[in-house]
């Protein structure tokens, strides 16, 4: 099928951008030998997942259950959940999901250690257990050093959890700007991890794994030297709050993600209305571009519209107009859809589904 | 199933709530003998279009046409698309939901009328069809007066549309916070609305329907003596940014709606972390609120996850807590969802489908 043919909106992915951008970053990590664990938060898409392990990754990382019960059902055999997991119901899930498939999750707290370990025992399964620190972001996991080896300690003592390793994410370090910014953020959380994981293998914990890293950091924890395993989601995808970082010394990774969208008014000079609105993009990280319309800005997003203002001198686009638009932030955009639309060339060539979309507990 | 026991994060209808919004919108508007069309685009759920017709609705409005077939085969039999709908693909779908339900839909373009009148004929059908006109959201619709009088002779001319008023919704004026302000910018739509319809009546059109209103503002259309039919959706929920209007003179809604959410790490002193973050609801209007707990704030949202700031001397919410938060904005949070949970007196007596989740076509 023509791409004109299909029908708007629809969540359009551009199969020869992909592809480099799995080659790029299968290439940049190649070198250095750390292992690749791929964010399947990003995409939510086994047949995405599948082709990342195909391209060298060892696995993907979820960061709920039930996105890990559809890449397991997906076919993909070994998951990091990158993140705690709370409550009986979801960790009666997961036991029961390592009987199935390699999985390995994080702990920030004790009390929740001895939970997993029940949920384990009762599945008759060990886990691999992470211990997530806050290296930066400020969000879930103890802070480095001592409360880490605790922690750690606690873990090793339980009879069917296996103490893994350190998780160290710094989220809030992937969209500073400047290539300085994130350079020194991600010194300061190595620093941390290097730490953390020094004191806890002087006690003879053997701290097997030290994961974490984004898009937009990864050549900095790749060379810090401490790092073992990288977890970048978005470069598959790439979206324009990822466009406003600067990338020097980067690889680049293309735009294969789109919002196909048609124009349904065009009611007055300097205006037309697009059928994609908050329903069909997430606006949390700002508006969605237009592609390849300079003097065209998507201005302002309703539930069912959005907005173009087009500046003075430059074409309105027409009624029945099909446009591209890269999303604002990749993630929270996929989880509206059912199916990526594969596109290579202006042809449809595969649907794939989104099976985590929604993939909530 | 007691509500204790729902995994997170789950969307939640407060029945009690629920009904009594019901209830007291069905109230307001019989009074004035006006039709009530709620607005489905808010709970894309026929099991609440079902109990909106049930408490005197005419049918409901939809955006899309995937939504309106959704909401036809839940059983509602009369839909208006309060929007426009352009391109053979959906047209041709929108001719043939109106061989099973009542139909009618949006106009603001004379080529998509024709368009329209073509995809009516090709399937034997005869289409209502309301001018979309520009009341003051500047969104799409026609200028009032002439031209929506020219658009309206064009549609009038076609052989298998029927003309059947003016649309006249001011979606921007919903969220202005005091009442004035809103009473001011609906004088001014109503103003228009009027001029429109005694110009098309003049000649000799009739203009049966004139429609429009949210639940910001629906006492004033009410009240203008132009309006005839009224479409607010929110009301059946409500949100965050809803709470932060004015009210003084209009019923008062109560929050049916909450995202059921567990705390999933409480790392550091004043700060817990719950499992619902930007898939779990949509921040475009603002972060969610929690409920009953003073001095908790939402303060950031990341994909999956929620930080909650707590004042000094405050509790911080324990691990595996469960907390209701009120979403910013419902109808987007809605979307990302496939069911609710409906909730009377903290037990689950009901999931509804929320069949047009996703329904972007």
């Amino acid at each position: 099928m023509p791409l004109a043919d299909v029908d708007t909106p629809a969540l359009l992915l551009d199969l020869d951008a992909f592809e480099r951008n799995l080659a790029t970053m299968a290439g940049a990590v190649r070198e250095s030998g750390l292992r690749l664990r791929p964010h399947a938060k990003a995409h939510k898409c086994p047949e995405i997942a599948k082709r990342q392990v195909a391209a060298g990754a060892v696995g993907v990382c979820c960061q709920k259950v039930s996105e890990a019960e559809a890449m397991v059902d997906g076919g993909v055999a070994d998951i990091l959940i990158a993140n705690e997991v709370v409550g009986r119901a979801k960790l009666t899930r997961l036991a029961q999901l390592a009987k199935r498939a390699r999985i390995s999750v994080c702990v920030d707290d004790a009390s929740n250690a001895g939970d997993l370990d029940d949920a384990a025992r009762a599945a008759g399964v060990r886990l691999d257990v992470l211990i997530e620190v806050d290296v930066g972001a400020h969000r879930c996991g103890v802070e480095p050093g001592e409360p880490a080896l605790r922690l750690a300690r606690v873990v090793n003592e339980f009879g069917n959890l296996r103490f893994a390793g350190v998780h160290a994410y710094h989220g809030a370090a992937q969209h500073l700007r400047s290539i300085d910014e994130r350079r020194a953020a991600i010194a300061q959380a190595a620093e941390k991890a290097r730490r953390t994981r020094d004191l806890i293998e002087d006690e003879g914990l053997d701290c097997e794994t030290v994961t974490g890293a984004g898009t937009g950091s990864f050549l900095f924890e790749q060379a810090s030297g401490v790092y073992t395993e990288l977890q970048p989601g978005s470069y598959v995808f790439m979206d324009a709050d990822y466009g406003r970082n600067s990338w020097d010394g980067f690889p680049r990774f293309a735009q294969s993600l789109h919002i196909w969208t048609t124009v349904m008014s065009a009611p007055a000079a300097g205006r037309a209305v697009v059928d994609a609105g908050l329903k069909a993009h997430s606006v949390d990280s700002g508006m969605p571009l237009v592609v390849g319309l300079p003097g065209v800005e998507y201005a302002k997003a309703s539930d069912e519209h959005g907005v173009l203002k087009v500046a003075a001198g430059v074409r309105v686009p027409a009624l029945g107009e099909k446009l591209r638009l890269v999303p604002g932030h990749c993630d929270p955009t996929v989880n509206l859809y059912d199916w990526l639309v594969c596109v290579r060339v202006e042809r449809v060539e595969a649907l794939w589904p989104i099976t985590a979309r929604g993939a909530l507990y």
